[in-house]
Formats: structure tokens, C-alpha cells, sequence
């Protein structure tokens, strides 16, 4: 009793359609919004008139300023409020999330999760590549392409899965393409970045992940980067595959 | 022009209010709805009354059941239709949307993918569960546990990512859980079955990967099976993350 509650909830990949309805209206009860640097204003603009909002995007593995959310949670809840804490894509995949709300819960907390559409699979379907298929793959994996000294990726362990997704892999793609490659990886396996997915500005860069190795494929951040033969099939399905449900509402 | 429109739309993991804004709006403007088993009927309900709604629920695997949904959606958007195709989870995870988008494709029907909450990582999530964790896992895979003699999945593919998760794998779970240990899987690995996902019902089995293998882990379908350490963060965060916007609003 006394304390607030915080909700940690995923906007999803870009396109602000695609929070999940709790998602939504946990915002729209919030007396505190904390959001991040990839949350669509739109989703911002949700919350009531009266909510306090705190941006809170933060560069990559800043410790500082994770801190600084952690101690900016507690506070809100322990005055009594409902605070929202919006992140982009997924709230645990990736995300933190977990990190803060197991914070909370040891500070005696409510915390509830409202999972949100992952980026590495919102946005390879949104451009009409499935991570599975029927007799192409039965599997995928999900892996981040950010290296630290510390705790860096065991690329053999991901290499054979019959689709691989790379979040925030656009700086090593290099690095993480030769490993993939020295780990058995068919050189000629197809690969696809997708750049600024599920917004108007998406652009779509495919090649093999040789080229890639070789240094021969330009790719800006952020982009999901999808590799295994599924990546084929976006020729497929993509050219009827607009998003005019939102083009009709904004 | 003449030909309707389908709508491949995932419906999340089993809570109504998991689904998203986007799917929510195409299902209200259906005039046709076909939908699956495991959809919630609040979100049936959801589609205009003058709505046509098949139930099209199948048992896995039925070949002819999966070519009569193909031409159901096929006549009804050559009518001119907005179909509305709504699908457990996600619809490309195993769900075989990408084989229905591309029949569609091909015979020149507009279609547009809506991505759904996949139950592989919303259902942990909903239960405390991240797939990642900073120090803990660095990326996670996904893998269909229903074998075919055709089309059967390499566990040494998958056996070492850092977290795993499987759907539909609780009747084969001896034989995957006997496979990962041989593929080199440490045998003491904590895993989790959790039944009945982000409903009411839902139910926990926890028990060490060399258990399920002696077949000593009563478990029943539906349910997501998790393995790997990112299962022990259950505990610090669980306890607080109950559903009460759901229950609130039901």
C-alpha cells in the first residue's frame, strides 16, 4: 500500500500502430512517462494531459544514466504513482527491462510487463520475410551485434540456426560476418539489412554474407539484419505488402 | 482494382488486450473474418456485426484444411472483400502465414502482414521471465518441437544458445531435452514449462533440463518451454508482475 506501480511496455518496431492495446492504455493512465530515444511521438502524445514526461534516451551502455532511470522509477512509485516506462520494441529483448524491474521488485515495487512487437521479427515481417517456414526453417535466433571486451557473443553457438536475426549489428557487421563464416556459415547464404524498418523511410540492402565479410556492403544504423535463405522469399511477398492501414489513418 | 484486400494479423499470446492497435483496427473493418483455434473470442467479437466469421481452427499438420483456408481467402477477396486472416501469436512463427501471403501474392490478392505478440517471448515475459539479460544471454532462439520424418529439427543447431525456447515441444520433450544433453547441453541447465501462457490458467513446472530427459516432468499442451539461465531471474521479478490491467478491465 502507499507505493505506485510502474509498467515497463514496448512501443514496438517504428510504426506506432503497433503497441499492444494494454500497452496503450497503461499509457493513457499514466501519471509519469519515461521513454526512450526510438519511441514514436505519437505514443508520447497518448499519455494525459497532466502526466509528467521524462526523456530518457540514453547512448549505448551509458551506466550513469541507467542509474539515473532506476533512482527516477523508484521515486515516482514511492510518491503514489502510475508510471509508464516506454521502450522501444520489446521491453526484454534487449532492452533492459529486466534490469529495471528487478530493481524495483527488490525495492518492493509492483512492476508489470507489457511485452511489445520485437524489432526482430516486426520488422523482417513487416518487408515480408517470415524467420520461419515450412521446409526452409524450422528455427531462427535472435542476437546482438554489440561487442563489449567483457561479454562478447559466442558466434558458433548461433551460426547453424536455420535463420539468424542481428539486432544493432550494423558496426561489426564485418567482424560478426567472417565469424559467422569461419563458424561454417555457407558464405553464399543470403542476408538482407533492413534500415529504419516499419517507418516511411525503410530502405532494404541485400546481399550474401560474403560480401559482407567482404567489406563490399554499405549498411546505416539502425537496422535489423536477417540471414538464412527465408530472405528469398521477400520477393515473394513483399510487392503487395504496403502498409496502407496507416498511411489511411495518419 | 476489384480485387479485396487480406489481412494476415497475429493476435498475441492469449490476453485479448496483447494484440495490436493495427490488428484491432483491420479486424473491425473486416467483412470477413477467418480465425484460429487459439483466438481469444473477445477479439472475434471485435469484427462488425454484418461480419462473415469462420472458425478455419485446425489440428496441426491437416494438409487439405490448410488448401481450403487457401481458397477461402482467395474467393472472398475476389469478391472484393477486406478479409481479416487472424492468427494465434504471430503470424509468421510458425504459423504458416508466410505460406498463406505468398498463395496470395501469386494470384495478384493485396495483402498486408500485421505482426502479432509471439507467444515465444511474451508468454516468459508475462511471467518475469527476459530472454536476454545483460551478463546472463546475449541472444535467445526459437525452435518448433513438432518432428516430421520429412522435416526434423538439428538440435546441435540450437543447443547452445544462450537462452531456448520451444513451442509446441511438451510431447516430445524427452527425446529434445536427450538430444540437447548429447549435443552438449549442460544437463543441469534450469528449464520452465509454462501452460495456458498470459491466461488465467496458466501454470508453472520448473525442473533441470537432465530431468525432463528422464522423463521425470509432467507437462501439458499448450505451453512454452524455456531453457537456460535466464529461467532463475523468474523468482526476483515474478512475484510482482501480476496482470491487473486485464483483470481490471474483464
Amino acid at each position: 500500500m502507499g507505493s505506485g506501480k510502474v509498467y515497463i511496455v514496448g512501443a514496438g518496431p517504428g510504426d506506432p500502430e503497433l503497441i499492444t492495446l494494454k500497452g496503450l492504455r497503461a499509457i493513457q493512465a499514466a501519471d509519469v512517462l519515461l521513454y526512450d530515444r526510438l519511441v514514436h511521438p505519437d505514443l508520447v502524445s497518448e499519455a494525459p494531459p497532466r502526466a509528467i514526461r521524462h526523456y530518457v534516451g540514453k547512448e549505448r551502455g551509458h551506466k550513469r544514466r541507467q542509474e539515473q532511470i532506476h533512482r527516477l522509477l523508484l521515486a515516482y512509485a514511492r510518491k503514489g504513482k502510475t508510471v509508464v516506462r516506454l521502450k522501444g520494441g520489446d521491453p526484454f529483448v534487449f532492452g533492459r527491462g529486466s534490469e529495471e524491474a528487478i530493481f524495483l521488485a527488490r525495492h518492493g515495487v509492483p512492476v508489470e510487463v507489457i511485452p511489445g512487437i520485437s524489432s526482430s521479427f516486426g520488422v523482417p515481417e513487416s518487408s515480408g520475410i517470415p524467420l520461419t517456414h515450412r521446409g526452409l526453417a524450422r528455427g531462427f535466433a535472435v542476437v546482438t551485434g554489440q561487442c563489449s571486451q567483457s561479454d562478447s557473443v559466442d558466434w558458433r553457438a548461433y551460426a547453424h540456426a536455420d535463420t539468424l536475426v542481428i539486432l544493432m549489428g550494423v558496426q561489426n557487421r564485418q567482424t560478426i560476418a567472417r565469424a559467422l563464416i569461419e563458424s561454417g556459415k555457407d558464405p553464399v547464404t543470403p542476408t538482407v539489412f533492413i534500415e529504419k524498418g516499419c517507418t516511411s523511410e525503410e530502405r532494404i540492402v541485400e546481399a550474401p554474407l560474403k560480401a559482407v565479410a567482404h567489406g563490399e556492403v554499405e549498411a546505416r544504423p539502425p537496422a535489423v539484419w536477417v540471414i538464412g535463405e527465408v530472405v528469398r522469399l521477400r520477393e515473394e511477398v513483399k510487392s503487395q505488402c504496403r502498409s496502407s492501414l496507416t498511411a489511411a489513418s495518419s
